[in-house]
């Protein structure tokens, strides 16, 4: 049985997409093997990779000044990247901490010797809400934020101006969940596994002549141009990933029917559990300043972590999984990607008015 | 139907392997999601993970002394990463250039700063051997080797002695393929999609005391002692991939009965095909010198061009597929992965005679 999955990352898939994946295992497109088991530079897993790319474009309306690459490692290994790619020793940055993941890739541009610098931060307020003044470097590279963070439940709503360079921006807990305007921005990227895919391949697009700016001086698996140059097939990419991120971009643009769908759906999810929050009379309280909240992860709290340990429990026996918070700020997060139904988070606010009914 | 897989990379896997992953798709282990679903920090994906770290460890007889990580990046990214942990910036490292990927290994430490240096190469004769003498610089931190090379079809049958610095080797193409004697290692890995897995991760065990003379000033996606303290989970590991190399290291264990039984089984392959080609009377002929013949990959030619084009086709149309030599090299290439049966093989022995009966 198939349970209600509210895990932070690796996330839910849809349904669809995994039965696909599990009808086609021994015999894929009639190659007689598995996909795994194909040639990278077979006419068909070529293929597969080029539409996945042609769907990302399409989901996102990425014209050819836009390039498109599959890379590994995660948002983890795009923090050096951009550092080693975009600034280089002693280059200027611009970095705006709204938490976790953006206090992470400031200290990894320093580590690979950029000189990386705070243009705002919202660290003394406890990252409970997204700045919206900056001090920008007129001589940084590019300004880098985390436009929605996991840990603390926050999202960016408009995207800050007045900064000469173009925003690089990890997406990853919120790629292809709404529509961007990705005019200020020179480079996205996504980890698939919170929101498009199975961990193992990360999704970065890449204006064109942003990437012609990289440092030609960087090892070749972390140099953007030669993912560019190679159609992402420098080496053997990570196809099982990308192959069942391509069959969520197909799900995405077949059965949802587009972004500014999805979007709508997931502000009808988010909105019925804000509702359910903010009318529980303080029982559960969210974390997250109003204006900043998230549409993918809703963090809130009970009165007491002797309660929220009850709550996770007991709503894991009733079939609602992955609640517990980030393990650095502990309370209850539910994370609400593409691929969470609409009846899953009514089942979820179900469970909440019982479990206040009980305990409340 | 399934096919005759012989494609160099990424290669077979065991049919048993598939059928399990697509049977536990929408529900593995009980958890209602699939593996791909599931938290990498939950107590089932984490066991999961330890398990195929112990399976492997087992399998090659890996003792305490002995760390294992789980990478992303192929061995592409490992020549960068090994270059940046133990030599660094004008750092001394011997390489022994055996064709291709070692050349590649070269360059890439070269673009990190160090100072590889050759200890022997086989390029004047066109890669078609193992080189069996040495120079060796004495202050080199490691001596790096490429232990089967996939592109020219040799293999290293013994490992050079008199280096001071411990060897680090690249297995990509024969990792569990045979049992290694690991005495003069410090590291070894493999890109998991030639012999043991789907692409998108990389398994190394570094000996501890090699392992504890790594840099501490690379990126932390790119450091090794990284890897080792937070057990493969700094961030979110490639999930999938590694369950289907547990699986196949599972394969190994119980269905093979171990390495010693695996290399028998990969001998009897290799030594039929072989045998064909060298009772051919000089119609099908091999590219390397016999002393150093793979037992993973045998590349060989036909006496035209033109007949290896047709050569290719009609083994496709009789369910032989991924004969083709690397593109750099042309001619034949019968990849003879763990996951190719004994079966696979004898047709495509038949094939050949009965190709050359028509075309010789």
């Amino acid at each position: 049985m198939r349970i209600s999955n509210f895990n932070g990352g690796p996330g839910a898939l849809p349904a669809e997409v995994l039965e696909e994946a599990a009808r086609d295992m021994l015999d894929w497109q009639g190659t007689g093997m598995s996909v795994m088991e194909n040639s990278h530079r077979g006419k068909k897993v070529m293929a597969m990779v080029k539409e996945a790319e042609n769907d990302f474009r399409e989901l996102l309306g990425l014209s050819e000044d836009w390039a498109v690459i599959f890379c590994q490692g995660g948002a983890s290994l795009q923090f050096a990247m951009i550092a080693m790619n975009f600034a280089g020793p002693g280059g200027r940055c611009d970095y705006v901490n709204t938490g976790l993941w953006s206090t992470k890739a400031y200290k990894e541009a320093q580590i690979c010797g950029a000189k990386p610098r705070l243009a705002a931060s919202s660290e003394e307020d406890d990252f409970n809400h997204i700045p919206d003044a900056f001090d920008f470097d007129q001589d940084a590279k590019y300004v880098y934020i985390t436009t929605n963070n996991t840990v603390r439940g926050t999202q960016w709503k408009k995207f800050p101006k007045g900064a000469q360079a173009p925003l690089v921006a990890d997406m990853s807990s919120e790629l292809l969940s709404r529509p961007i305007d990705l005019e200020p921005f020179g480079l996205i990227y996504g980890g698939a596994q919170k929101n498009v895919g199975p961990a193992g391949v990360t999704v970065a697009a890449l204006r064109r002549d942003f990437a012609d700016k990289a440092r030609l001086d960087v090892p070749s698996m972390l140099s953007y141009p030669i993912y560019i140059k190679n159609d992402s097939m420098y080496n053997t990419p990570p196809v099982w990933s990308i192959y069942i991120s391509g069959l969520t971009f197909k799900w995405l643009k077949n059965v949802v029917g587009g972004l500014a769908n999805m979007a709508a759906i997931n502000k009808a999810k988010s909105g019925a559990l804000y509702e359910a929050i903010d009318s529980s009379g303080g029982f559960y309280h969210g974390t997250a300043a109003p204006g900043s909240r998230s549409l993918m992860n809703v963090t809130y709290r009970l009165p007491s972590e002797e309660l929220e340990k009850r709550f996770k429990k007991e709503a894991a026996q009733n079939g609602l999984e992955g609640l517990g918070g980030h393990r650095s700020v502990g309370g209850i997060r539910a994370s609400l990607y593409n691929a969470v139904a609409q009846e899953d988070v009514q089942k979820l606010v179900d469970f909440m008015g019982e479990f206040q009914r009980k305990n409340g």
